[in-house]
């Protein structure tokens, strides 16, 4: 079994936002040498995400109306315990837990094994300061 | 380390569907010969989801009635931007984020290691045209 | 190839509750001896929820209110057809479905490849009885 291990930095400028992450991660693959196997992509951090939709700008801005609709900021301490810490990022908390930490994807025959549409996301929530996103995969 | 990767073709005639995998998927693990590893099964199209839950009917039509509560069907321009593209299925896109994209299960002994009510399912959101699911197994 | 596997049993006293498993899984990454790899966290039982975020008890509070906003506790036969079985926790079908069944978590050098706030936590939506998590690690 081979293994190969990654770690990306990500620093969005803005609270929102979504980058596209698949070039990179193609490279990734290509030059882990593994044939067959099962690659993680994951957030090292827990008001950000990783996941596989469609890159589609309107779609991203959809995102971003449809999780502050569901999880509103609110930066008081009224609404959310967590922001009587000091902090004023539940919110990002909770959206994260929608869209996900992570997601695991085949390689086959060398390449991501995707469908026509499948593209890797980072979906950030509380950025403004630099985060890692950890990429590995295990197989031969 | 051993591999074994399938493709599932999957057409629900619906627009909305739960559609149950686990004998499949079963008979999958069994021809791997695999004994011990990880199972990765996946949507390969960005309006579906595979999960785990509950065989039971009228849980999957309280499924459908939830996830249309929290994103619902709206083919107009005006609540999704996405929809201005001559999509009408940015709601599927967004039921998918809440159901998963995937799920990722242990193999022991040579068999799913479930707990007592496990079962895996195709969620559908989009459907009404053929649709492809990625099974993956690695392990020895 | 190697893999290691482990049941935990939660046995929580209400119908709610955040049950934090971090030192259990590091543990167990150390008994397996595994220094590359992949690891698997997963409930085993479909009205609970293994996730990764913060070890602050607030934010947990949060995730209560928030969940019970998006899929309220209803034991009645109305809301929801689930509980027209018998049951009542058709609820905890949906709120595990926002939070998730499993992780999957990198092993690096022998540990738990995380960012520096990521912990593993179990989430109960219908508890007062004893309910498995399964821990399974592959690689080498």
């Amino acid at each position: 079994m081979k293994s190969h291990t990654e770690y990306l930095t990500i620093h969005h400028p803005e609270r929102f936002g979504i980058v596209h992450l698949t070039p990179r991660i193609d490279e990734i693959v290509r030059k882990s040498g593994i044939q067959e196997g099962i690659l993680l992509v994951n957030a090292m951090h827990i008001t950000a995400s990783v996941f596989i939709n469609d890159d589609e700008s309107g779609l991203h801005e959809d995102y971003r109306d449809w999780l502050e609709a569901l999880a509103p900021f609110d930066a008081s301490p009224q609404r959310y315990r967590h922001n009587r810490t000091g902090e004023d990022n539940a919110d990002a908390h909770m959206k994260r837990q929608i869209m996900g930490r992570e997601v695991v994807v085949a390689v086959t025959r060398g390449k991501l094994d995707f469908g026509p549409w499948e593209r890797i996301f980072y979906g950030e929530f509380d950025g403004r300061r630099p985060k890692r996103v950890l990429v590995k995969i295990i197989g031969e």
